[in-house]
Protein backbone atom coordinates (compact mmCIF):
# COMPACT_ATOMS: atom_id res chain seq x y z
CA UNK A 1 0.00 0.00 0.00
CA UNK A 2 1.57 3.26 -0.71
CA UNK A 3 2.14 5.94 1.62
CA UNK A 4 0.06 8.39 -0.08
CA UNK A 5 -3.20 6.21 0.35
CA UNK A 6 -3.12 6.36 4.00
CA UNK A 7 -4.89 10.03 3.57
CA UNK A 8 -7.58 8.04 2.57
CA UNK A 9 -7.77 5.17 4.86
CA UNK A 10 -10.70 4.86 6.01
CA UNK A 11 -9.98 2.87 9.54
CA UNK A 12 -7.06 5.57 9.39
CA UNK A 13 -10.13 8.29 9.54
CA UNK A 14 -12.35 6.62 11.89
CA UNK A 15 -9.53 6.61 14.28
CA UNK A 16 -9.12 9.78 14.17
CA UNK A 17 -12.02 10.25 15.41
CA UNK A 18 -12.69 7.35 17.93
CA UNK A 19 -9.13 5.64 18.08
CA UNK A 20 -9.09 6.79 21.67
CA UNK A 21 -9.58 4.73 24.79
CA UNK A 22 -11.29 6.60 26.91
CA UNK A 23 -13.46 8.23 23.88
CA UNK A 24 -14.80 4.55 23.45
CA UNK A 25 -15.64 3.66 27.28
CA UNK A 26 -17.96 7.07 26.77
CA UNK A 27 -19.75 5.81 23.60
CA UNK A 28 -19.72 2.14 26.03
CA UNK A 29 -21.47 4.40 28.43
CA UNK A 30 -23.97 5.70 25.80
CA UNK A 31 -24.65 2.53 24.96
CA UNK A 32 -25.59 1.38 28.12
CA UNK A 33 -27.97 4.05 28.53
CA UNK A 34 -25.65 6.08 31.02
CA UNK A 35 -26.45 9.79 29.69
CA UNK A 36 -25.13 11.73 32.47
CA UNK A 37 -21.96 13.53 33.37
CA UNK A 38 -21.45 12.10 37.10
CA UNK A 39 -22.65 8.81 35.73
CA UNK A 40 -20.07 8.15 33.30
CA UNK A 41 -17.42 9.29 35.25
CA UNK A 42 -18.40 7.02 38.28
CA UNK A 43 -18.66 4.50 35.38
CA UNK A 44 -14.95 4.68 33.79
CA UNK A 45 -13.02 6.20 36.22
CA UNK A 46 -12.11 9.31 33.94
CA UNK A 47 -10.68 12.36 35.46
CA UNK A 48 -13.20 15.18 35.01
CA UNK A 49 -11.13 17.51 33.12
CA UNK A 50 -10.83 14.31 30.13
CA UNK A 51 -13.87 13.64 30.42
CA UNK A 52 -15.02 16.99 29.53
CA UNK A 53 -12.83 17.49 26.88
CA UNK A 54 -13.98 13.80 25.25
CA UNK A 55 -18.04 14.89 25.37
CA UNK A 56 -16.85 17.80 23.69
CA UNK A 57 -15.00 16.31 20.50
CA UNK A 58 -17.95 13.78 20.89
CA UNK A 59 -20.79 16.16 20.27
CA UNK A 60 -18.47 18.15 17.82
CA UNK A 61 -17.84 15.45 15.72
CA UNK A 62 -21.74 14.59 15.85
CA UNK A 63 -21.54 11.39 17.85
CA UNK A 64 -22.82 12.71 20.84
CA UNK A 65 -25.85 15.51 20.89
CA UNK A 66 -26.45 17.28 24.24
CA UNK A 67 -29.61 17.99 25.75
CA UNK A 68 -30.61 19.82 28.63
CA UNK A 69 -32.50 18.17 31.41
CA UNK A 70 -33.69 19.84 35.07
CA UNK A 71 -33.89 17.40 38.50
CA UNK A 72 -36.52 18.86 40.21
CA UNK A 73 -34.97 21.75 42.78
CA UNK A 74 -31.74 21.93 40.95
CA UNK A 75 -29.95 23.96 38.10
CA UNK A 76 -30.00 23.07 34.82
CA UNK A 77 -27.57 20.09 33.70
CA UNK A 78 -26.60 18.57 30.46
CA UNK A 79 -27.41 14.55 29.05
CA UNK A 80 -25.30 13.24 26.27
CA UNK A 81 -27.09 10.85 23.83
CA UNK A 82 -25.96 9.04 20.94
CA UNK A 83 -26.65 10.50 17.42
CA UNK A 84 -27.25 7.91 14.65
CA UNK A 85 -23.89 8.62 13.44
CA UNK A 86 -22.71 7.28 17.41
CA UNK A 87 -25.05 4.76 17.08
CA UNK A 88 -24.04 3.41 13.86
CA UNK A 89 -20.47 2.51 15.70
CA UNK A 90 -22.14 -0.32 17.69
CA UNK A 91 -20.66 -2.98 15.42
CA UNK A 92 -16.81 -1.75 16.44
CA UNK A 93 -17.85 -1.67 20.01
CA UNK A 94 -19.86 -5.54 19.49
CA UNK A 95 -16.46 -6.82 17.45
CA UNK A 96 -14.19 -5.56 20.83
CA UNK A 97 -16.17 -7.25 23.08
CA UNK A 98 -16.33 -10.48 20.83
CA UNK A 99 -12.52 -10.40 21.01
CA UNK A 100 -12.14 -9.16 24.35
CA UNK A 101 -14.06 -11.95 25.93
CA UNK A 102 -12.15 -14.49 24.03
CA UNK A 103 -9.27 -13.60 24.77
CA UNK A 104 -8.87 -11.44 27.74
CA UNK A 105 -11.80 -12.57 30.05
CA UNK A 106 -11.43 -13.21 33.49
CA UNK A 107 -12.18 -16.92 34.96
CA UNK A 108 -15.30 -16.07 35.96
CA UNK A 109 -16.51 -15.66 32.56
CA UNK A 110 -18.01 -12.25 30.59
CA UNK A 111 -19.48 -9.82 32.68
CA UNK A 112 -21.70 -8.56 29.94
CA UNK A 113 -23.74 -10.80 27.72
CA UNK A 114 -25.46 -9.45 24.51
CA UNK A 115 -28.54 -11.00 23.82
CA UNK A 116 -31.11 -10.75 20.89
CA UNK A 117 -33.91 -8.83 22.05
CA UNK A 118 -36.54 -12.00 19.62
CA UNK A 119 -35.01 -14.63 20.54
CA UNK A 120 -32.62 -14.51 23.73
CA UNK A 121 -29.35 -16.24 22.44
CA UNK A 122 -26.21 -14.07 22.46
CA UNK A 123 -25.14 -11.47 19.80
CA UNK A 124 -22.27 -11.30 18.10
CA UNK A 125 -20.25 -9.95 14.79
CA UNK A 126 -20.31 -11.54 11.58
CA UNK A 127 -18.62 -10.94 8.28
CA UNK A 128 -21.26 -10.87 5.52
CA UNK A 129 -21.04 -9.91 1.74
CA UNK A 130 -24.07 -7.87 0.34
CA UNK A 131 -25.51 -11.40 -1.42
CA UNK A 132 -26.03 -12.75 1.99
CA UNK A 133 -23.19 -15.42 2.52
CA UNK A 134 -22.05 -15.85 5.54
CA UNK A 135 -17.69 -15.36 6.21
CA UNK A 136 -16.29 -17.83 8.40
CA UNK A 137 -12.74 -16.33 7.97
CA UNK A 138 -10.73 -12.88 7.44
CA UNK A 139 -9.08 -15.03 4.41
CA UNK A 140 -12.59 -15.66 2.88
CA UNK A 141 -12.40 -11.05 1.91
CA UNK A 142 -9.96 -10.24 -0.63
CA UNK A 143 -9.61 -6.33 -0.87
CA UNK A 144 -9.77 -4.64 -4.29
CA UNK A 145 -8.89 -0.91 -4.71
CA UNK A 146 -12.24 1.11 -4.54
CA UNK A 147 -13.39 4.42 -6.55
CA UNK A 148 -11.14 6.72 -3.84
CA UNK A 149 -7.57 4.53 -4.11
CA UNK A 150 -5.30 6.79 -4.88
CA UNK A 151 -2.41 6.02 -7.85
CA UNK A 152 0.85 5.14 -6.65
CA UNK A 153 3.07 7.98 -7.60
CA UNK B 1 -23.36 0.05 35.66
CA UNK B 2 -21.59 0.16 38.87
CA UNK B 3 -17.79 1.33 39.23
CA UNK B 4 -16.39 -2.31 39.98
CA UNK B 5 -17.91 -3.87 36.82
CA UNK B 6 -14.69 -1.76 35.11
CA UNK B 7 -12.53 -3.72 35.74
CA UNK B 8 -14.25 -6.85 34.20
CA UNK B 9 -15.25 -5.12 30.89
CA UNK B 10 -14.13 -6.59 28.07
CA UNK B 11 -14.24 -3.57 26.09
CA UNK B 12 -12.01 -1.76 28.38
CA UNK B 13 -9.58 -4.85 28.33
CA UNK B 14 -9.43 -4.60 25.12
CA UNK B 15 -8.83 -1.12 24.66
CA UNK B 16 -6.01 -1.94 26.80
CA UNK B 17 -4.45 -3.77 24.33
CA UNK B 18 -5.08 -2.73 21.41
CA UNK B 19 -6.74 1.03 21.90
CA UNK B 20 -4.35 3.22 20.44
CA UNK B 21 -4.81 4.67 16.88
CA UNK B 22 -1.02 3.52 16.02
CA UNK B 23 -1.54 0.52 17.37
CA UNK B 24 -4.40 -0.49 14.76
CA UNK B 25 -2.91 0.68 11.96
CA UNK B 26 -0.25 -1.78 12.58
CA UNK B 27 -2.44 -4.11 12.71
CA UNK B 28 -4.20 -2.66 9.36
CA UNK B 29 -1.03 -3.00 7.65
CA UNK B 30 -0.61 -6.56 8.81
CA UNK B 31 -3.63 -7.71 7.28
CA UNK B 32 -3.04 -6.01 4.38
CA UNK B 33 0.18 -8.35 4.08
CA UNK B 34 3.13 -5.69 5.02
CA UNK B 35 5.28 -7.67 7.09
CA UNK B 36 8.16 -5.52 7.38
CA UNK B 37 9.37 -2.43 9.75
CA UNK B 38 10.18 -0.32 7.04
CA UNK B 39 7.26 -0.81 5.00
CA UNK B 40 4.95 -0.51 7.84
CA UNK B 41 6.93 2.64 8.59
CA UNK B 42 5.95 4.24 4.98
CA UNK B 43 2.81 3.16 4.88
CA UNK B 44 1.26 4.73 8.10
CA UNK B 45 3.70 7.64 8.59
CA UNK B 46 5.04 6.45 11.86
CA UNK B 47 8.27 7.68 13.98
CA UNK B 48 10.93 4.69 14.02
CA UNK B 49 10.46 5.00 17.89
CA UNK B 50 6.97 4.65 18.54
CA UNK B 51 6.62 1.71 15.66
CA UNK B 52 9.59 0.10 17.72
CA UNK B 53 7.24 0.40 21.08
CA UNK B 54 4.10 -0.51 19.38
CA UNK B 55 5.64 -3.67 17.52
CA UNK B 56 7.17 -4.99 20.92
CA UNK B 57 3.91 -4.91 22.49
CA UNK B 58 2.11 -6.30 19.83
CA UNK B 59 4.41 -9.08 20.25
CA UNK B 60 4.47 -9.51 24.29
CA UNK B 61 0.86 -9.43 24.13
CA UNK B 62 0.73 -12.63 21.40
CA UNK B 63 -1.22 -10.23 18.84
CA UNK B 64 1.80 -10.59 16.72
CA UNK B 65 4.69 -13.33 15.96
CA UNK B 66 8.74 -12.24 15.37
CA UNK B 67 10.03 -13.97 12.66
CA UNK B 68 13.67 -13.92 10.97
CA UNK B 69 14.20 -13.24 7.28
CA UNK B 70 17.33 -12.19 5.09
CA UNK B 71 17.53 -11.16 1.70
CA UNK B 72 20.78 -12.17 -0.56
CA UNK B 73 23.22 -10.15 0.68
CA UNK B 74 22.11 -8.28 3.65
CA UNK B 75 21.85 -8.68 7.37
CA UNK B 76 19.31 -10.92 9.02
CA UNK B 77 16.19 -9.02 10.05
CA UNK B 78 12.64 -9.62 11.40
CA UNK B 79 9.02 -9.46 9.92
CA UNK B 80 5.63 -9.36 12.03
CA UNK B 81 2.90 -11.48 11.20
CA UNK B 82 -0.83 -12.06 12.78
CA UNK B 83 -1.14 -15.01 15.18
CA UNK B 84 -4.26 -16.00 15.67
CA UNK B 85 -5.41 -13.66 18.58
CA UNK B 86 -4.19 -10.99 16.10
CA UNK B 87 -5.80 -12.12 13.13
CA UNK B 88 -9.67 -12.36 15.05
CA UNK B 89 -9.09 -8.50 15.60
CA UNK B 90 -10.40 -8.65 11.77
CA UNK B 91 -13.96 -7.79 12.80
CA UNK B 92 -12.64 -5.02 14.64
CA UNK B 93 -10.84 -3.25 12.33
CA UNK B 94 -13.87 -4.22 8.95
CA UNK B 95 -16.40 -2.49 11.45
CA UNK B 96 -14.22 1.17 11.54
CA UNK B 97 -13.68 0.72 7.87
CA UNK B 98 -17.77 0.49 7.52
CA UNK B 99 -17.84 3.60 9.99
CA UNK B 100 -15.41 5.64 8.03
CA UNK B 101 -16.72 4.06 4.33
CA UNK B 102 -20.28 5.51 5.62
CA UNK B 103 -19.57 8.64 7.93
CA UNK B 104 -16.05 9.92 7.01
CA UNK B 105 -14.96 8.98 3.17
CA UNK B 106 -13.93 11.46 0.80
CA UNK B 107 -15.71 12.19 -2.63
CA UNK B 108 -14.40 10.39 -4.19
CA UNK B 109 -15.37 7.47 -2.55
CA UNK B 110 -13.72 4.33 -0.67
CA UNK B 111 -10.25 3.71 -1.03
CA UNK B 112 -10.92 0.04 -0.68
CA UNK B 113 -13.29 -2.34 -0.75
CA UNK B 114 -13.58 -5.36 0.80
CA UNK B 115 -14.64 -8.30 -1.01
CA UNK B 116 -16.11 -11.96 -0.47
CA UNK B 117 -13.41 -14.30 -2.08
CA UNK B 118 -16.11 -16.70 -3.48
CA UNK B 119 -18.67 -14.23 -4.84
CA UNK B 120 -17.33 -10.87 -5.21
CA UNK B 121 -19.71 -9.08 -3.18
CA UNK B 122 -18.75 -6.22 -0.83
CA UNK B 123 -18.15 -7.52 2.78
CA UNK B 124 -19.29 -5.73 5.89
CA UNK B 125 -20.12 -6.63 9.31
CA UNK B 126 -22.99 -7.80 10.37
CA UNK B 127 -24.36 -8.69 14.13
CA UNK B 128 -25.72 -12.00 14.64
CA UNK B 129 -27.26 -14.45 17.03
CA UNK B 130 -26.34 -18.01 17.97
CA UNK B 131 -29.54 -19.09 16.58
CA UNK B 132 -28.79 -17.82 13.15
CA UNK B 133 -30.82 -14.24 12.95
CA UNK B 134 -29.35 -11.10 11.45
CA UNK B 135 -30.09 -7.99 13.47
CA UNK B 136 -31.14 -5.32 11.95
CA UNK B 137 -30.08 -2.74 14.40
CA UNK B 138 -28.01 -2.56 18.01
CA UNK B 139 -31.89 -1.88 19.38
CA UNK B 140 -32.56 -5.60 18.72
CA UNK B 141 -29.70 -6.22 21.20
CA UNK B 142 -30.57 -6.42 24.91
CA UNK B 143 -27.40 -6.79 27.29
CA UNK B 144 -28.06 -8.77 30.05
CA UNK B 145 -25.42 -9.72 32.94
CA UNK B 146 -23.31 -12.97 32.34
CA UNK B 147 -21.43 -14.90 34.96
CA UNK B 148 -18.67 -12.92 35.43
CA UNK B 149 -20.84 -9.58 36.55
CA UNK B 150 -19.97 -8.28 39.44
CA UNK B 151 -22.25 -7.49 42.27
CA UNK B 152 -22.83 -4.12 43.18
CA UNK B 153 -21.60 -2.99 46.93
Amino acid sequence: MPAERLNNCSIARTLDRVGEKWTFLVLREAFNGVRRFDEIRANTGMPRQVLTDRLATLVDDGLLRREPYREPGQRQRHQYRLTRKGFDLYPVLVAMLDWGDRYLAVDTGPPLTLTHRGCGEPVHTALRCEAGHLLDSARDVTPVPGPGALRTA
